[in-house]
């Protein structure tokens, strides 16, 4: 680990996403939260949506610093969402931040998308380390989204987030509406799947290639999931655990013949 | 979808992996579930391991087929592991399988190693769309692993899977002792964490690089995880849900201040 430039006394946090370092996204939450502590910025070099919580085993990583001034640095890192968190720990950062802050993402981290997300991803990784954490989402996938409407809701989520923490190995999906905002509301993860239309091309030579295409569909009828929070203009903010073991379930299965 | 190959009132069982087509736990699943049903095998054409549930959505997909007999198709896919299901489901089945079977995993996929598998998003993809699938991981990670001592358990486990079903949108992550079976036990997830020391290294070009390396930590002092049937010698049967939703921090956060 460095042994520079975190200032005794303030919180030390560490700043990612998936979109990739240069994404507006990043730039727009790292201006919003400089005001709350040391900002360490480790990034992905490039877009990683959909990696979900993926690591890269097979090849080794690298990382390049792009600035190093007292209470802000930033490096972009040649791996995942996940990887970064990872490399950041180990390698980058003076000691385990108090606080992983991830986002903010162009597009929805919703309901069963958030087992998708490398955004989500980054801040899991954070809270299977106890460390806490947020990843903020927007329902806007364009690279230019305007995300100008956020500022007074995010600040408001992290000053609650910063003061009252959460339960152990716990972290946050927050999902904003594009637009409108009504207001914050705690809920679940909605029941959601998504329906694939892979789209059929031929290549040059002559063979054929598949685009995944698909369009996601809420299962949810109920009133206190966050599909139902965003479809009435809410910022949906999620708990979200690591122990994903369906207690019922386990129950009935305990029923079940397997002695040998 | 192609409309050949598959035999009436036969299941049809999808069957996956992470570690790619040619791996010796997926022909050795293969060969163990022939008898079950007609078997379609979409696996990635390389290794996958540590993919977790991630998407391939910046680059097209492509497949080829391997074998088409009747009751026996199998083909290769150029991305993950859950790429492979979808592309399944909606380009190369003649209809929505009826169980998903994913493995043998070269390695634990137990506690938190759930969220990083491949292998388990397979069948973590095939429960959103409601099909119950099992995911198998076998305590060894060598490409030459034995599995000889595996077939009763598995046969046993899939026996009563097909009999009794699971619940709606919930799959099984069965982690199986490198030797010395003493039997099979229904569990809850192990709490745990990865702690991680990059190994540095210099490229011909004098520029440092980084190779991930790590050791799992159980952090559950249970009786009842998968972590400890494991050390046990004891096979782990863990049903899986989608819904990562904290219920106790939810009851917490809702006495936030969010009012803006």
């Amino acid at each position: 680990m460095k042994q520079i430039i975190s200032r005794k006394n303030k919180r030390l946090i560490l700043v990612t996403n998936d979109d990739g370092i240069s994404s507006k996204g990043l730039r727009y939450l790292i201006e919003l939260i400089k005001e709350y502590g040391d900002i360490y910025v480790v990034a992905p070099e490039l877009p990683n949506s959909g990696k979900s919580h993926s690591v890269t085993i097979n090849y080794p990583l690298r990382y390049s610093v792009i600035s190093e001034q007292e209470g802000y640095c930033e490096y972009c890192c040649s791996g995942t969402p996940v990887d970064s968190v990872k490399l950041a720990f180990d390698r980058i950062l003076p000691r385990k931040p108090d606080f992983v802050i991830s986002g903010i993402n162009h597009g929805s981290n919703s309901s069963i998308n958030l087992i998708y997300s490398g955004t989500m991803g980054a801040v899991i990784e954070a809270a299977m380390c106890n460390i806490p954490g947020v990843g903020f989402s927007l329902l806007n996938y364009s690279k230019d989204a305007d995300f100008s409407h956020c500022d007074v809701y995010i600040k408001k989520i992290l000053e609650e987030f910063f003061k009252n923490g959460l339960s152990e190995y716990t972290c946050l999906n927050v999902n904003i509406p594009a637009s409108n905002i009504k207001g914050i509301k705690v809920c679940r993860q909605a029941r959601g799947m998504w329906v694939e239309r892979f789209e059929e091309r031929i290549d040059p030579h002559n063979e054929k290639y598949y685009w995944m295409r698909g369009e996601f569909v809420n299962l949810d009828k109920g009133t206190d999931s966050d599909e139902y929070a965003l479809s009435n203009n809410y910022i949906s903010t999620v708990p979200i655990q690591l122990d994903m073991t369906n207690y019922k379930m386990l129950k009935n299965i305990e029923q079940w013949d397997l002695k040998i």
